[in-house]
């Protein structure tokens, strides 16, 4: 008896999508009904438990749609629930004319309400279920994947992201250490995110949460069991150059009483629907802190990560094996590249192509230094517009961390091969100075490094 | 060492001001320094460190200012941080332009980023400090206050305004329990913001949380100590009438498995600065089945209320004693009205006048059927506005309740008598009708009333 | 610098026994430092580190040895820090002399305190250490093991087992329910000490976890992330009579809102060191009540149950298989029993004997009858000693439960064969019966059936 | 229904005492039904149902009954469910006869069974009440009241003081720090605990929480709200001398990141039932091991303590005052003391009889050396027995601090000035030496001292 006008409505819209929930299509009727709805919806009206039952079934309604269903639900939002321009213009006309005067304060605020779109009102009324951030978030999701077809939906992409903006305030976030005592229901979810190095296994994980490892999240209190973001910490006793050496789970225990380094071996964005969301550029400094606080004797930390672009970046620089590769390593690595041409510096990338070098010492030796030079300079000339070229550079250096020691051969897997010939990067935290680093780079695009790699990407 | 450039900064603000931390004005010099600081506050700009303790400094520069000080302070940041009225109607003229074409919706979001204000880049600083919300729901309680003599922070005041409506989404606030068994931290919270029945001691307290009474409130996951909004209940047999009784502290305690009925006689909004932020039309519902899940044996749900503006409204209501009293019911007064002349139900305003009345009981007892019809027709006709013109009503009307009974002699205390000559009312809040009420209310403005009041407030 | 005279006296000990902690013997000047080591601990002086210390080294050397030098380590402690006999003979004397004056209980206590022995001194300093209960109940389990070839340690166990029962009284045990939340660290607990149905994985474990299951088990305080009897449950709408079809993981997820019947499928004992330590007869009946609370719409409860030494006792009982035989069944199984001559019900052994007849569905349902009947005389009138002869039966009489049908063909598997032909049985916890069923089983040892059972037992 | 046998019977019993169950005696006809009950007890049949039905009936007689009653009660368990002097005689004759054979391992633990009475069965059962602990210790201090006067009650305190020294062992106590965040319900049993320096109220609680302030309390995991002991600890700059001022609600807070030391100013044991079982002499270490841990800037830790017993000792002690005062020092306050003659060192006592001595800073002076002296005789020398006199000291002590300072005129409360002449003494607890400390007390009776109380005690 306690249902409402609203919640009688909205079974109604069941009966008529429910016969087809999985179906990715609306029927222009379907489409009618469901109109009704978010009009329902964007109104505000009825009690919260309407309200509820209304944003649970449209949720319903939602993930059972397909792509093409989904795209059309957005669009519905995005197109018909924008606000009114004539309105708008109104507003606006009062507002210029108001400049100046008392009410001008007055004339700006009825314009940035005149500019409210009810298409944000329907979409925090999914907020009211139990899961609904969640829920918003994975929208966002498909919101960015199904835009890039769809330019009608960037506006609502956009109020969204506001909002998301909003919620997931940087005060609000939190960091938790993760350890084989926290709950399976969030363990699982590592296994699912792990993003750089993939946890194979149960006993993987529990390898990677042992004694001598660490493992931190952030988390919003709206999503309690959802990491935002994880890293994995190995505390080791120094600057670690290896990352398969770091996951063998056969390797021995190490004391971590002993340990001096920490190494941040891996960090996983787990949310793609916050793309855009800051979540500041404290997160490592934060886990630098804990770290230091539970083990007094670590002095270092570091990362140990890829170089996503780099092989890529070459591949299409002019002129950069000349710069990299001087005379005298081009020569030495001709002398070990047999069944190879080697000539001139632009050769090297044939020998470099096929990755079969790996398996030669004595020519993966004479590339090393070349190969080094060259992901100096990608580390501290190339740019994507005004901001470092490299994501993952991008990420630490905006963290306060500066470039410390480039690894040939540290990851030799397919996956290195492919995106860094084998390469990977230290990238050190060094709490006194993380705060000035932000500053020089945020600032000045300063890209801190440490006197060998910048003597490597200069000379 | 980590200390940054803005670090220094600040230093040096506070150096100026700290002088004279507690003063409440601010020079010429000092307040051009704060400009500057408020500047690059909303440029953003440099690492979390500094960014903390910038937004700690200027908080602290905030709290030292009196009335003046803050008002020059929010001032400032409401004026000079204002959107460009120029980019403003560019992006307008572009936004128009675009209706209709692919654009528009670039152009909408074009134009929404030229009104977002610097304003609220500062203000969502203070995010990141611990307990940056409550300084910013604080400091809207200042502006709410300061902005009656200076309309320009009323753009700022709605700016927050929204802020705060996004963070304090429904969806986010917690339902708890309070017993004796919270934190002394809270509950000393509790005995500062009761503003129905002030608790005049911690006797009283833990009275008012013993076993057959019970407490919620409404919290929000980053404010863990502070209830929004809190709800005292009284487990008893049967609907109470007189709320004296149920706050005695030297009353035997009751047995909660035997009591029937909840009453709700104490509700106490705790945030000024939250106001205009709706907390849903569903907290007493929540309350309710929450109740109803721990004692089963309850059935029945209602407040004991006050009638705070009954008394105003009926003194500057023309014609309502005529109204409320019936020829034979002013007859019956004038019979027991010693030393005062009732002639006509003009007259009867004086007998109630100096609240003597309520010492001859021959008296009152003539004037409660009059009085209750003058309570009846003030919940069910009074309107401000077409809203209810009863704050309490107001709330409990939109929370899903009906008007039950109404109360004569219920509250003789100087603030009884000085609202609602000592009347109060019982709001029933019935399980299966809520969410009917609440639609009906909401989108009718239907006031729910049991027939006795009903009848009473017609015939 | 904190370190006292005992603790450089323990890494004396430490530097001699150190060299081969993991040699499983001792060596006379070994085991003479040893018993310096205990006589210190026996004495009980010092602080609490060197306690703590002692109690680690001591623990550490322990783990450290073989069953060998664990029985020495064990019989040291056992025979040499007993009682004194002397000392005994005179409380005792004083004791007798004392009955019936006003010294009587003086002497009691005097008496009972040279019967103390510093056995237990030396046992509970373990429990300084952090996980110090755990070791103690391990040290049980082997007493227990070892004790059976050396009669020198039954008095060590005995005093042992006392003060794990005062520790592990009813009274401090608490039920938790264990979830897919619940910490990994405690669910491959679940995992290792799952004794009815082997957890094959963690995927076997989640599905064991899952919306339509539920599992609890009781822990004690001291011993956090031990349980030490857990329950599997499944929730179904009827008695269910087949195991392997609750253990399919690939089953459908039934909706639990639906379940009427809660399904015990297994039991275990965590902790074999605590052997004879009563966990009292109350376990399931808080597992229903638990239940009940939380799923309302669930009215029966019952288990599905292995009969472990059904077989094994229908082979060396005399006569029964013409008890449980009528000469019309044996005829029929003998129509059906192809390759085995079945003249007199003695021959169904024969029948019975390699489980081929599993495969051939008309033998099988020939057998039912009989065996039915068999299974029935083992519960309701097989004995050892005064007691049920079936381990699992007694648990469950003695909790409360009564014995409700008897599943031919429930567990086909070769363990399920070889303990019971094949067959389990339902005890069922009706709630309102469970405490009479306890009082009549345990005071009078009635064991409460079905109709059904009890005629298939009877006749 | 599923009420048992056993509950009928104590249904009976309870409509027979219930009568009357404030009433303090017990008459003959009740006391043979309460025998029963008990019997039954004792046997230990029935359910947990019964069983708890049982305990909760026979704790809610106990707890109606004044002294005698419980007298009576307590008598009757203890007389006549004592071990069978015949039986323990038997046994006995075995075990003597088996001493030195495989046999005597079992005959002793036949023998200890023998012994071991049916009163402790009784008691276990309060422990499956909720808060059956809680009881067992309120009515060992009864027992330890009323055993006074009654010699048949001293077993069965020994034989409970053993059952709960064996479930309070001091591995399973556990230090909790407590603060203004800690439940009400907890706090409350502060204020009612405290036996040292009364706290008079809420706000006087809320000034010992502050900030500058800590509090420490031991639990036992089956006494959740209960403290046993508690410590309250001011940080300060230096050594506290002056009782009275670290009590001051008015004084100013002080920083606690600039504070040096702890200090220890009000220790208080809160349960009386567990008079004789230890705690362990560690829980100050751990106390400052924790305040370590969090305010790394303390380095000095110390107790400022009352010196209970010294004023009674002295007054009683021969010699003492020609010990503690020097000629030069008598004539000192010869010339001080006004109105009392004042020839040799007896003399002193009347002088300092009244405490007006007080009220003469001049006289006041000239006392404080000898009565520093008189105070270090009886911290190093007097002894009760083998053991230091003083109770605080011997407490301290016993936990490894060291008698630091001797503070004149420390607290002048009537109770100071009755305890000890207003004097109090500071114990130092420094971290490297509380182990040795420990040990050189308890093994050897070594008191630790500073050279300068070492010094005055000496000379």
């Amino acid at each position: 008896m306690s249902e409402g006008l609203v919640a009688r409505g909205i079974r109604k819209v069941r009966r008529m999508l429910g016969k087809s929930p999985a179906s990715s299509l609306l029927s222009p009727k379907q489409a009618a009904m469901l109109r009704g709805q978010l009009e329902e919806c964007a109104s505000g009206l009825g009690g919260e438990v309407s309200t509820r039952l209304r944003a649970a079934r449209l949720a319903q309604i939602y993930r059972g749609l397909g792509d093409e269903g989904r795209t059309t639900f957005l669009r519905m939002i995005a197109t018909e629930f924008c606000p009114d321009p004539k309105a708008v213009e109104a507003a606006h006309a009062e507002y210029q004319k108001a400049i100046g005067s008392e009410s001008q304060w007055t004339a700006e605020s009825a314009l940035r309400a005149a500019l409210r779109s009810r298409r944000l009102r329907i979409l925090t009324q999914f907020n009211a279920l139990s899961r609904g951030v969640k829920f918003l978030v994975d929208l966002r999701a498909d919101l960015l994947r199904l835009m890039k077809d769809d330019p009608s939906l960037r506006s609502l992409d956009r109020e969204l992201e506001a909002q998301l903006t909003t919620w997931f305030d940087v005060g609000f976030l939190e960091l938790q250490r993760i350890s084989w005592r926290s709950p399976a229901l969030l363990l699982e979810k590592l296994i699912k995110y792990e993003a750089v190095h993939e946890i194979r296994s149960w006993n993987d994980l529990k390898n990677r949460l042992d004694s001598d490892r660490r493992c931190y999240a952030f988390f919003h209190p709206c999503m309690p069991m959802e990491p935002l973001i994880f890293v994995e910490v190995a505390l080791v006793t120094e600057l670690a150059g290896n990352v398969q050496m770091l996951l063998d789970e056969k390797a021995p225990l190490a004391d971590s009483k002993r340990a001096k380094t920490a190494i941040f071996y891996s960090i996983s964005n787990t949310q793609a629907g916050l793309r855009g969301v800051s979540f500041g550029n404290f997160l490592l400094k934060r886990v630098v802190d804990d770290l230091k606080r539970n083990d007094p004797n670590l002095v270092t930390f570091a990362t140990l990560s890829p170089l996503p672009a780099l092989r890529s970046w070459a591949e299409k620089t002019p002129g950069i094996w000349e710069q990299a590769f001087t005379p005298a390593m081009v020569e030495r690595v001709a002398r070990h590249a047999h069944g190879f041409k080697v000539a001139n510096p632009n050769d090297i990338a044939n020998v470099l192509g096929d990755n079969t070098w790996v398996a030669h010492p004595a020519l993966a030796h004479a590339l090393e230094p070349g190969l080094t030079r060259l992901a100096a300079r990608y580390l501290l000339q190339a740019k994507s517009g005004s901001k470092a070229y490299d994501p993952v550079a991008r990420f630490h250096l905006g963290n306060g961390a500066r470039v410390e020691r480039i690894n040939p051969l540290a990851n030799t897997s397919p996956q290195g091969m492919r995106q860094s010939y084998g390469m990977m990067v230290n990238y050190l935290y060094e709490p006194d100075a993380i705060e000035i680093n932000v500053e020089a780079f945020t600032l000045q695009g300063v890209v801190a490094a440490s006197t060998a790699v910048r003597r490597a990407g200069r000379d």
